[in-house]
């Protein structure tokens, strides 16, 4: 099978994305697993290349088509928008708030259309986005919209733990609030169809609980009992293989070990915790219920390192591995059940 | 300085205590530590012995002043209390579990007395007890009534980490009722003048944030904002060297590499997710306000692997070692300020 291409976006020009991108490009490893496709600006990349002193050449192409990366040339798709030579590296501006939208908004229109096999983002810097006149919470309402996705949401890929959050910046006490069978069926819905379109046939998932021991049957709270079982059998009603709720200090656990394909963790610090204290730093998030395979990375645009050569993209690079995997996974699944 | 004398609790008879006893003090590298004096039941000690093959000796002794514990050799201060020919090994039944109060009422008194340095306490069975007709709810309120103690509690040993819990089994939302200024501080008192106590004299403590990014400064909960960030003023203000709120998913890592002496959780899985995701099974427990040394196990009785041979001694001995070690820092503290 043929590599698959991925859209890697440049992100915020002022940021850390393309620094990251030069950086893992590095080498041939990656070159073996995916043909990239930066979408960008050319002379931005061409900047940063020299500021760095990266070895590595650019190859622009008008058109997808074009593409067919060779080991240490990396294809543009030189979508212009940035003035090179105004750029302030490290600051916010909306000139390359704009331009990271656009990005991001042609790949998801390429994506969408069949034209690449997946997504990698490099990060935009939301304030330079909302000063450029954009009203997304973030580069997933530009997917979104894009591909026309209502219901959607986010996988955390911490290490070999796929995780869900039920809910992410909210206070506990709301986190609790929202612990209702509705939300966590839908949930349990989302990550069930996502799985299946990634291409693991029958996924497991699992539910961690909100009260100490999963509630210890309603002794330590009524949750478990009252919302979260209902749930889980309405889940199982409709044949979606689904276990819990587990206590959270359990359930992870389990997760790491392989049991379950993804765990659908009840609030932000359960999955965070999880994420920092069993070691995975590099968290990559992958989007959920969009027609698209489309990977991110944990961090943001660290302006206050841009352009210093000190950027570590060791979570890009995983970003990357995991969409070229996902687009191997849905091709091979595609081929088999075409 | 001669070896601390650890007063051991036999527990249940029913249950894995006098295995996971025997177990642990195989070999000399215990009795290097400590002077370990077995206070429970010579018949039953022999009965185990014998059932698990295990090659020790014991030497009856009618009081603390007789101990003088070789390697190999377990010094029994037998308080009769189990006819051994009528045990029920695994079974829940009043007259283990009444022998095992008396047990742990007997260390109490000696450790109180200054008769000997430090108390691990070999499991004892909740539903036993209650049915020999204690009230208890569990050992810590047994010390506590012989010692005196209003205000105690119990630190978490998870591995280098020393924890304590704002609260245990309490419901999320009724965990969230109780972070309040005046529980926060109480808590913070009790843990800086317990580690005071054990010697360590100008303790460093942590507080964890009840929300996401510990409340990102009251945009995600308000508790950190009205609650945690008075009460570690009100701390500071009495001297007590107190940081935080710091978010639950940064406090603990840095409390594993040794920035703190003590955290303390806003609630159960916070402390919970630490110990099993951090690699640290074996929790000992340490009780904290009481004028004593007093360590314990994060397990029960096991009933169900009871007399088989099968149980895993490594947490009571990590117990013994904590014991031992903090026995030896409070002598050493106390005679350095006599």
């Amino acid at each position: 099978m043929s590599r698959p291409v991925l859209g890697i976006t440049m992100g915020d020009a002022a940021g850390i994305g393309p620094e990251i991108i030069l950086k893992a490009f590095q080498g041939d490893r990656l070159f073996s697993l995916c043909s990239p496709l930066i979408i960008g600006s050319l002379p931005t990349m061409e900047f940063y290349k020299s500021l760095l002193g990266v070895d590595i050449s650019f190859r622009p192409i008008n058109h997808v088509s074009q593409a067919s990366a060779e080991s240490g040339t990396l294809d543009i798709l030189d979508l212009g928008l940035i003035d090179t030579d105004a750029l302030k590296i490290g600051k916010t501006d909306p000139a390359p708030g704009k331009a990271a939208v656009i990005f991001t908004q042609k790949a998801a229109q390429l994506a969408a259309a069949g034209r690449i096999d997946a997504v990698v983002s490099a990060p935009l810097n939301k304030e330079a986005m909302r000063l450029a006149g954009y009203s997304y919470e973030g580069q997933t309402q530009i997917f979104a919209e894009i591909t026309g996705s209502k219901r959607y949401g986010m996988i955390l890929l911490l290490g070999s733990i796929r995780a869900m959050m039920l809910t992410t910046h909210l206070p506990l006490r709301e986190a609790c609030d929202a612990v209702t069978k509705e939300n966590i069926l839908e949930k349990i819905e989302l990550a069930h169809e996502s799985l299946v379109a990634f291409g693991i046939e029958r996924p497991k998932i699992a539910v961690a609980g909100l009260n100490p021991h999963a509630g210890e049957g309603g002794l330590f709270g009524r949750e478990e009992v009252d919302e979260t079982i209902p749930a889980i059998e309405a889940a199982l009603m409709r044949g979606i293989d689904v276990v819990g709720p587990m206590p959270a200090d359990v359930v992870f656990l389990k997760a790491r070990d392989g049991e379950f394909d993804l765990t659908l963790a009840m609030y932000h610090d359960q999955a965070n915790m999880v994420a920092k204290f069993l070691g995975f730093g590099k968290v990559v998030t992958l989007l959920a219920g969009m027609p698209i395979i489309r990977t991110s990375v944990g961090h943001g645009t660290a302006f206050d390192i841009a352009g210093k050569g000190v950027a570590d993209e060791a979570n890009f690079i995983k970003a990357i591995e995991v969409a070229a995997e996902l687009a191997v996974t849905r091709k091979r699944s595609g081929d088999e059940h075409p």
